[in-house]
């Protein structure tokens, strides 16, 4: 018998009508033979109320404390979701972080789990009942709650479904699957019925929210089948695996955007070995993640440097940049930015694929600002105002668009 | 240094504003030198929003998964409690029922406690730490959460206060003590300084709702001083101590009532010895609670029986003992009565009570239904719309108000 485990978000949960929606999933699937699991986030925007009361009294609230207040999110909906099933004569129990226990290290607020005992949820499914475990908590070796972050709902899923040898980890979520891109800006986007786990983290680390890219990278390391489906329709979403799984995989599996972008340009820079790492040491110093990089001789005989960080970073970035270049350089920013990456396995085998999106966006007046690469993805810099035409424009170009009947 | 318990209710806990108003009471005995662990109740009316949210799915929920429902509402508190006092640079860690552990029986939602860890809390004290402690919920030996039902935070409060061998258990609530009586009755009402255990148990018993009476019974039988006061002013509040350490009690200490009252009278019961069990029963049978019980001979030989119910249970207890006796007699029955109890040490010493009771009301033309008395109180049964006059006919007759300047 499969063993399946099955997460359901925030926008799944959002009022009891949804939870009783959701426990159907789950019974439908009890009932076509499966053995499940249930992992769950908080309802709706249940996090958020509990992040405004601590609010209320401090901007700085204890770490610990905070993994305390945020846990009562889930545990809440873990007991609704038990009482919606047990309602529909479906055994089931509800299990805390602590109770399962899922152990992590003592990194409030984003701790890493270290071991999951699966004991207690091997115990009851062999008995046909159902464990319904909390998402996002754990329990450290002190017996102290952490929480693994935002999103960490799909990572305990993900580490539960490893642990317990799942065949197969389900993210039900408020979309049908994972898109050729963002069906809001391109209606022809489709949804992919596969995607391998590379295409998905690069889609993910490129603006793709559907699935936390944490998760997708366990998934990744223990190849173990994730699929992201609709709480609300039926179908059979979008299943992520290892490419050696997939049989024929399209050549792009998407186009991603990012609009948490702005780009830094030092003009002038002297050209000597250590000249980039003299700017890149203060800023990672400061926590500053970098993204894309580009480095072009100038006409003085120095550099030009680009780089983006997110938009958050941007003020400070410039003035450390300011200060490190000193004077002869010039520091050069722009907040108005976008990345669009195009994503897929066959890339690595088609050296044509740059040349294909510098053509098409050229089509239609669109500049690249800068341009970044790997094995499966190539992202472009442009001005934001372009986004929305260079995403379509390369969701046509590269065949993407529902066919048409 | 003095080790103090103490306890915060909802009333005590509805707003952001509120937590920080009781945790600078924590900070104010700190600065006076006592070690503190605080115990405390969900926000204001947050158990009945979850009790809504499981009732929006089903009437008749898992009794386990209630418990887990439940509990959030206390973790929440712990949190942002614990997240006040850090705030404020007082060292302070919360506890879940599950951590302290405090253990249980296995009752669902009505949970005893069978034993209390304080290993991890006397650390914490030693060290100068303040343990914030979850208060209704417990832990079964099979790790499953627990609560002590209705008003448990009480229980919590003293049973953590006896097996730390606190010197004092302190619930802060909404009002200032115990009264002589209700204030919304008697303007003149009085609180009280001290008051014995056994006068409060009347008093509880009697419908008096200050503190929870499986509270008080478990702070008399370990002879925990029990001290009630407002969270919201300064002021000692009410102490309920052991009678021998009261160096002088009050003759009578206050006039309790209690609406919640509905009597039934079968005249011309059949007189032999098992008449009354015959009736009583099948009320127990049927789980109904018996409150005060009179026998009279009547004129035909037989016997009225008089005894009251709670009013839900009126018309259950009205037809059983319709049945019950056939014909022959008859059953009467009055869902407008209410009990009004005088309370004092003095009583078991003083045999003119009861006689200045019946002095007092029949004063007012008040007539008493039914009388029942123990060593230290007099219940009596009057119409309910002699209610209020009669309880401030007895609290001035007893001389509990308020002397004047």
């Amino acid at each position: 018998m499969a063993l399946v485990v099955k997460k359901f978000g925030g926008s799944s949960l959002s009022s009891t009508k949804l939870f009783e929606r959701a426990a159907g999933k789950v019974i439908d699937a009890r009932d076509a033979g499966e053995d499940v699991v249930v992992v769950l986030s908080a309802m709706g925007d249940e996090t958020d109320r509990l992040l405004l009361l601590a609010k209320a009294i401090t901007d700085n609230p204890s770490p610990r404390e905070m993994d305390v207040l945020l846990t009562a999110g889930e545990r809440v909906s873990m007991a609704l979701f038990s009482i919606s099933l047990v309602e529909r004569g479906c055994a089931a129990r509800s299990y805390t972080g602590s109770q399962v226990p899922i152990i992590t290290d003592s990194n409030h607020r984003r701790a890493r789990i270290e071991e999951i005992g699966t004991e207690r949820l091997l115990e009851d499914i062999s008995q046909g009942i159902v464990p319904v475990v909390a998402g996002f908590q754990g329990v450290d070796r002190h017996r102290n709650i952490t929480t693994l972050g935002r999103g960490g709902s799909d990572t305990t899923a993900v580490a539960l479904a490893v642990a317990l040898k799942a065949d197969e980890c389900q993210i039900f979520t408020d979309v049908e699957g994972v898109y050729t891109t963002d069906p809001r800006i391109v209606p022809q986007a489709r949804k992919l019925d596969r995607i391998t786990f590379e295409e998905m983290l690069e889609l993910s680390s490129s603006g793709s929210k559907v699935v936390q890219i944490r998760a997708v990278k366990f998934a990744a390391r223990h190849k173990l089948p994730l699929r992201v489906l609709s709480s609300f329709d039926v179908g059979d979403g979008t299943l992520i695996t290892d490419e050696e799984t997939q049989v024929e995989a399209p050549e792009i599996s998407g186009i991603a955007y990012n609009k948490n972008e702005a780009e830094i340009v030092i003009l002038g820079l002297k050209d000597h070995p250590s000249a980039a790492a003299q700017v890149f040491k203060p800023l990672s110093d400061a926590d500053i993640q970098i993204d894309m990089i580009v480095q072009n001789p100038a006409s003085d005989g120095g550099v030009d440097l680009g780089f983006t960080v997110g938009r958050d970073d941007f003020h400070a970035a410039s003035d450390i940049a300011t200060k490190v270049v000193g004077e002869g350089a010039t520091v050069v920013g722009n907040e108005r930015v976008a990345k669009i990456t195009v994503v897929g396995m066959g890339i690595r085998s088609h050296p044509g694929t740059a040349s294909l999106v510098f053509e098409a966006l050229a089509g239609e007046g669109i500049s690249v600002r800068m341009i970044s690469t790997s094995e499966i993805k190539i992202s472009v810099l442009v001005d934001e105002k372009y986004l929305e035409l260079g995403v379509r424009t390369l969701h046509e170009a590269f065949g993407l668009d529902v066919k048409k009947a």
